[in-house]
């Protein structure tokens, strides 16, 4: 970027080569702070980390997908608002014995889930460190941000994509096997739901959660902050489908180990009741994303899930854990 | 905070125990992404890492100190721009081996940090990690935010407090011994300088930079980002009282010490000149903080520094180092 003017130094030099290499991707680096567009709505910020040997292995993944995981992650929780992307700022960490470009190719995977979401990066900090770490923050703007609180009795419960897939490639791994090609993808590479999010803020959305945490997790989340009870038939819920085999080797139903997987990224929403399977064709054909009905919100608190008519819980995924 | 509605699970109830501690200087925490009041003016953002055993080590700083350095480090971008703090989002990587109290305790200090800067804790992300890491995002409004590039020749370069505490502290700890009570101060609770930042930009600052690579890197950004040189006398440096002996051990003139020094988040400024030593007296009791003039802007390129009229280098602080 012909604009990026620092003094001397190996730290500079290191942001030169990732600005260079982010190209179009990278928008007024090289203050002190970033300076946002004037906005219309509000801005809506989250933050997320991603560590190596906690959230990712770098024997799993290129560099450029460990940049474009941790980025789409975040950019995720702008999904979940109805949000516009402005774009990201990237606190990286890096290893002291890393080969220079592995620095610049982890930014390029960052630039481009940025770039693809309307979105670019804005700056930065680094570090060295004993192991890779990577805290993304995001920046969004919305009309109306659609918070987790606003679902009542009465309202549909619908989901974005598939779930599972992420689940089904860690369990390989831990294996030491090869995922599927399409568990890979959606551990690897997952698409931030931030057009189906946009959408469904303007079909009225009333409350919406991304699933970092697992279906069980974050509508755990949903009905605290709303003040409801939900009522999801796992019966239905839209598996990836990797998910039959991976499930298989647990003994447990696919819909189920669907469930219990975290980092997903999918959207999670309550719509009110006269939004139709009509209304769902339309909405995900515009944002490019299936939506399937799974349950319903009703007066009460908790979620409460069910599979074949008996109930099943779901301890949600513990970053922790 | 009793608008906290989270479903269970150890990773939230985390999340409960740290916003009852934070009491006051949490706002709005729970929802995917933290939402921002309407701003007047231009939103501004900058993020900023405080690792364990690169930036701080744990038997140097309580974990109060470690929690109120990272945010003040960060803030101090914030005062840079001559920004009003909104708040910020925090990042924290937590040892699993933790006691309990000291993520609780790290975000009272981080709380206590951005509340004495007027904004609050907005919003953040845990993990678990094998060190403290604390990724830090303030965001605040300026209606002309001030960057590093505005500054012209004939302008004059002021400098806020004074510098080579931090640096002080640091060269006692690794010699195993306690530093002075004024450099441990200067280094475990450093003042961002918010006000000044703010009173400097309606003073007709041209360009400003917080001083965290040292006043050698520092100097040198704001000469690149604004196309000048700068001429600094380092006679007249403002200059810690602990610099002093510590300046004496290593034979180097206590400006000269100082100057090396990085972390002291004081802020470098060009003003027009005809901003006077009385208009810097009355600007300094508004903002409580000295503020010293130690140079000017002249054509030309790079940040050149002389000690009785005498040329010295310096090279800035490398976290890569």
């Amino acid at each position: 970027m012909s604009g990026l003017r620092l003094g001397p130094g190996r730290e500079f030099d290191r942001i030169r080569q990732i600005v260079q290499g982010l190209g179009t991707a990278a928008r007024g680096i090289g203050d002190d702070c970033a300076v946002l567009p004037e906005v219309r709505g509000r801005v809506v910020v989250s933050v997320d980390l991603a560590l190596e040997d906690v959230h990712f292995r770098r024997e799993w993944l290129s560099m450029e997908e460990i940049g474009w995981r941790a980025a789409a992650g975040a950019l995720s929780d702008l999904a979940a608002e109805g949000a516009e992307v402005l774009g990201l700022l990237a606190s990286v960490g890096v290893p002291r014995e890393a080969p220079e470009d592995d620095l610049v190719t982890l930014m390029k995977g960052m630039g481009r889930a940025v770039e693809a979401a309307g979105g670019a990066v804005l700056g930065g900090d680094l570090s060295s460190s004993a192991q890779w770490l990577i805290g993304v923050t995001v920046l969004g703007q919305a009309a109306r941000p659609v918070t987790r609180g606003g679902a009542g009795p009465g309202d549909a419960l619908w989901i974005t994509g598939m779930l599972g897939g992420a689940r089904a490639a860690l369990q390989s791994w831990r294996r030491g096997e090869e995922p599927a090609p399409d568990a890979r993808v959606a551990f690897a590479h997952p698409e931030p739901r931030i057009r189906a999010g946009q959408a469904l803020a303007r079909a009225g959305a009333r409350a919406m959660i991304d699933l970092s945490d697992g279906l069980g997790g974050d509508a755990g989340h949903l009905a605290a902050a709303s003040g409801v009870g939900l009522e999801i038939a796992l019966d239905g819920l839209p598996v990836c489908p990797a998910v039959a085999e991976a499930a298989a080797r647990t003994g447990l139903d696919p819909a189920h180990f669907a469930a219990l997987g975290g980092e997903d990224y999918e959207l999670l929403v309550a719509l009110p009741s006269g939004f139709s399977p009509a209304d769902a064709a339309a909405l995900g054909r515009e944002a490019g994303v299936t939506l399937t009905r799974i349950g319903s919100v009703r007066e009460g608190s908790g979620a409460r899930f069910t599979l074949q008519d008996r109930e099943v819980g779901l301890a949600g995924f513990d970053h922790f854990a």
